[in-house]
């Protein structure tokens, strides 16, 4: 299935793309998809209910799309996960999965507008593979178990503020959790319908393509990152983990970096998981 | 006021401290203390229900205390933000505060045992003044304003595993977002009764002290610290912010090191906002 919700910010309803193609709200079967929801029980029961038909129509295109998950318990992100991204920023291959967090407030649609931030010089994009876990998951004991923890996938833009993340002292989080940062859709693709082992993944700035990678560049794959951060913290229904980014974010470029400006327009996708788009506008 | 939650874990109830010195329950007032309840008009209505009278006793002897805000939006950590347990870590005063986040899942209750995560070796406590948000807060122009922002105040213990946390690659976030790794309590101090500047803090472990300050020692205080992240981050109803520890932590002592063992014994306090208690328990 593919999942998505509707509507204005704080008002959106949860739908579902039906067989033929149309989208239709399933508001009547789950309240929303969240943390309580997102059991593989809950989307059976909306799979029956959208293959048993009658449901009402939603027209895409005269309606807002929303995160497809509503007030993520958290949102885990892993650093410098693919080669070309680690050597452009000048950081050692990681020899185990580097974890930091997002504020999960800063999820939002995946044709919002963004803010540049206030006082910001260096705002850079970032395309991510989403996993939205759909499972409590405590000290997985392989990564064979991991896919069964897993709900479904979307496409994430990481967006990083580099002079907050890197120049301001301390940890990275500092530039990652700005409003609006996060991104995320522009639908839930459950994990029957996506493998996350070779899928193309790329990003677009003004139309010109900056990164452009395969998730089978990985260093650490998708299972291994979920049976990873189990060891960790415990993964709940609804939690977000993006995986990281491949090489051609604006940091990575030579001088003068292309760094995000008002008006600017950055499309990301991952095939099989759609494509959202995004402009950048100051705050 | 001072508010608490009372219940077992996932269905307490809201309720209040009245004039008397019982505990009345005031969910007929308000659902929960939460991102939709934090704010001055919510807290007002508990206020006039408290001292209206009539609202069902809660026996504290009978029943958990929970944390007193259900599920925070962010937990939102300012690091080395004292002077002597920056020089206890070998680390230079901070020019400006430290930023790093904690999974909003893992605050529990004050007095919940704590897990010590499997293959932890360096588990170590953190006594912290807590700021909960009530206002949403966003580029905030001035310190003066910040204090309008804070709904109240509590005691929190930021348990990190400082392997997990240093020597593991990268950021701390993978150290202190550990299951059960922020006891929040025991109840919420609204801001008209406490105040942030020169309160003692301090905690003990297994009735020795190991923690002693006052928060009149804080590095960048509690208005420093709201307006701050203001400008990075916007801060919401409901959302935490965790002030940073004084000296005394284990990783500062000599070898060998105090870290927490099972059946350890924490004791935090400060004073106005009162005692919380954990034992540790390996998990």
């Amino acid at each position: 299935m593919r999942l998505l919700r509707v509507g204005d910010v704080g008002a959106e309803r949860p739908a579902a793309f039906a067989p033929d193609g149309s989208v239709v709200d399933v508001s009547s079967v789950v309240p929303d998809y969240d943390h309580r929801t997102l059991d593989s029980d809950s989307l059976a029961r909306v799979a029956v209910a959208v293959a048993a038909g009658g449901l009402p129509t939603v027209e895409l295109g005269n309606v807002r799309v929303g995160a497809p998950v509503a007030r993520p318990g958290k949102v885990v992100c892993i650093g410098l996960n693919y080669r070309d991204h680690a050597a452009e920023t000048g950081a050692e291959i990681p020899a185990e999965p580097i974890v930091f967090m997002k504020d999960p407030w800063v999820v939002t649609g995946p044709d919002d507008d963004v803010p540049i931030p206030r006082g910001s010089s260096k705002t850079d994009y970032e395309v991510e593979l989403a996993v939205v876990i759909g499972r409590t998951a405590r000290y997985l004991e392989s990564t064979e178990q991991a896919g069964s923890y897993i709900a479904g996938f979307a496409v994430a833009n990481d967006v990083s503020e580099r002079e907050f993340q890197l120049e301001r002292g301390g940890q990275w989080d500092k530039g990652k959790s700005c409003e609006g940062f996060n991104p995320l859709g522009p639908w839930l693709v459950t994990r029957d319908e996506f493998d996350p082992s070779d899928a193309p993944i790329r990003l677009q700035v003004n139309g010109v393509d900056r990164q452009s990678s395969r998730t089978s560049q990985l260093i650490f794959d998708v299972p291994t990152v979920v049976h990873y951060l189990s060891q960790f913290m415990v993964l709940r229904p609804g939690d977000v983990v993006i995986t990281g980014t491949p090489g051609g974010v604006a940091m990575g470029q030579p001088d003068p970096k292309p760094y995000l400006r008002d008006g600017d327009v950055v499309e990301a996708e991952i095939s099989g998981l759609g494509r959202m788009r995004q402009v950048f506008r100051q705050a």
